[in-house]
């Protein structure tokens, strides 16, 4: 039997048993996963020493080598992560409707866990211990699939939590690692139904796209943002320039981060240079339309291809494009973008309410950043990853996501007529 | 451009327009297509003497026919429950969740539709109709690919729905019909990623493998459904008998009819003959363990084999065996079973719990035929189908289930830090 089929095998018959334990059960079990990993904080930079040797052995780049760094406060922020999602409240159980029928029999919708939820990620440890936790405080088992540079950590890491769980109710079972390095593992996990009742990719676009092409187990797609602010003509400067500029600079890197603005013409022939100017002073590339390119003639623009405009640069780079309208910013929105965030500035509250109805994405804005899509910045005290799919879970989502639910029906002997 | 993609992208369009509609705009549609169909009887009936009788030229058993008849009183059936969609709330623009953060942010989770809906189907012109009128109720377009045995029918009763929308608000382009008879149609639907926002197949068992191993848009698995019944050592006999009997013979060929029924020894020693008898006076034909053939020596039981536990027949054939208790039964049905739903029948309540908690099926009874797991049975009045899978929707499934849902975040010029 092939690792991946053996690992999903332990763990769903774990699943029988995480699946019904309480929730003071599944706290005390995170809790000693919390200690045992900060007690094991020189252990996990050891392992996280041979991935790093590893990597620059091999020419990764720094940006990833630091995703791959750990450091003793590392560890202890993702031990307290792991704290935090013991304070979570657990949806397993919650009751979502209940009512009897006229003859009698009584039906109950109850949230329960999925199963076994397998994890594809890249080479960040803290996602082995992250998703971990979640999966476990909803009463799921797991397997996990990262990213082969940071085996040593992950194999420590994992045998750290696996050890902890021995003073606990929940199955060492409960947690496994696909150690084989080659994607065909990964595919493997893609195919296995009715062994893993879900895969969760997390990481770049291509993962993304690997996954939701190869899967034939149902998958919970997270990730790839080409959002959008659209400048309307009545929008307040101070508020579009603060919008604007925290959307693409606070934090490029992410998905819910800007790659287009769009602006009213006649909102960008009085303030488009006053708009763009704290961007191009924290060192953003510019890449505009025609008009674009006429009005901020001073500024060194390059010319935005149709491929800029679908690009996810995750960067320190803005496409630029003047509208007419906002029908033609929702027309460009509705062919560029990937239905994560999008944004609305304006005052005139028609606009707002059209752009809000009429843009299909899991989170729509008026007047405020597209950088608050977000599980944290939501109140759901964890991230899990944002969904851009429609089925299931659409946006940042919660414990819940992580969840399926059960209709239990009580009788006395009812049969159908 | 192929048939599916223009047809697609026609319905991705239309979508936009259906996606805000108000309640009474949908409904005023659905009534225009109730009468138009019932006005035009003569007419369907004629294009389906078609599709019956190259049916019969091309030997298509006598069941297969049956499913394809349209009568006088079918049509009339197939418009009254058009109007009985129209009559369902419309779970579009429900207020899932609405809260504020400590910023300032207003959050509001709204439910919306769902767009383009991929319906993949066999020789049943009534899911034609039916499948439309949900998804039109719930602002949502369709693209329909129906058996190709039907497709007289469907293109007479597709082109009477799209003529009657003259009178709606909705576009004439929010109904389309696949029309390409080649399974390569098919295909080509599951992979339209960005054009369909989800496909649901409603038929055979082969059709929900070959869509869920080929599809990437996402999936709602319906249907497949070998359901089991457990008869306890405690069981009342006359219940006992009268679920069971139900379970099996009501209506065989449905997915929440039972296959498999499992009784424990000590019941089965005393009352195995008295509680098959009525079974075996319908025409079941009975297929057994070893120890079921032995106390039933004097009837004609087959030998069960691994391969009989595993099959869904959708027809008077039962599979019987003894199990020495609850745990045994619980094995099995996890090993044989659908997750679809699963029945215990017993008087001791700490078993009935313990059931209830184990399986993992999308609905699971106590003391009730396992034949309620169905949506007018359940009272949500419309029947999409029943989904065996745990993302999105889980059991039968109301409007609820072709919905999404979006986050509308008003601000007043928030930004994050």
């Amino acid at each position: 039997m092939s690792e991946v089929k053996q690992k999903a095998l332990l763990a769903k018959h774990a699943a029988r048993v995480t699946n019904v334990l309480t929730t003071e059960q599944k706290n005390i079990a995170l809790a000693a996963i919390a200690d045992a990993l900060e007690h094991a904080t020189n252990e996990i930079i050891e392992a996280n020493a041979i991935d790093l040797k590893n990597g620059k052995a091999n020419g990764t780049s720094q940006s990833l080598l630091d995703r791959l760094l750990l450091t003793p406060e590392r560890i202890k922020g993702i031990s307290d992560g792991v704290r935090e999602v013991i304070a979570l409240d657990d949806p397993v159980g919650e009751v979502l409707a209940q009512f009897s029928r006229p003859n009698g029999i009584q039906i109950t919708q109850k949230r329960v866990p999925l199963g076994v939820i397998g994890m594809i990620y890249e080479a960040r440890p803290n996602v082995t211990v992250d998703a971990t936790a979640l999966c476990l405080k909803t009463g799921n088992t797991i397997v996990l699939r990262g990213g082969s540079a940071a085996i040593a950590s992950n194999k420590k890491i994992v045998s750290i939590m696996k050890d902890a769980l021995s003073s606990s109710d929940i199955p060492y079972d409960a947690i496994q690692l696909i150690e084989d390095s080659d994607r065909a593992s990964v595919h493997e996990m893609l195919k296995a139904n009715g062994l893993l009742d879900v895969v969760i990719p997390r990481g770049s676009a291509s993962l993304i796209k690997t996954v939701v092409e190869n899967a034939t187990v149902p998958v919970i797609e997270t990730g790839a943002g080409i959002c959008h602010t659209f400048i309307d003509e009545t929008a307040q400067l101070d508020m579009a320039i603060a919008i604007a500029y925290n959307a693409k600079v606070q934090r490029p890197s992410v998905c819910n981060a800007m790659e287009t603005l769009l602006v009213h013409e006649r909102f960008a022939q009085n303030h488009l240079a006053e708009l763009i100017k704290p961007m191009i002073e924290a060192g953003v590339e510019l890449r505009g339309c025609h008009h674009t390119k006429a009005i901020l003639a001073q500024f060194n623009v390059l010319e935005a291809s149709e491929q800029d405009f679908a690009t996810e640069y995750n960067d320190y780079i803005l496409n630029i494009k003047i509208v007419g309208d906002i029908n033609e910013a929702i027309t460009h929105i509705r062919q560029f973008g990937t239905m994560h965030s999008e944004c609305i500035v304006t005052e005139n509250i028609e606009n707002a309410n059209e752009f809000l109805a009429q843009i299909d994405a899991a989170a729509v804005y008026h007047n405020a950043s597209t950088r608050f899509t977000d599980g944290f910045e939501f109140g759901f005290g964890a991230e899990i990853g944002i969904s851009t799919q429609k089925l299931h879970a659409r946006g940042p989502m919660g414990l819940p996501a992580l969840t399926s639910s059960k209709y239990i029906i009580k009788g006395s002997g009812q049969i159908r007529q």
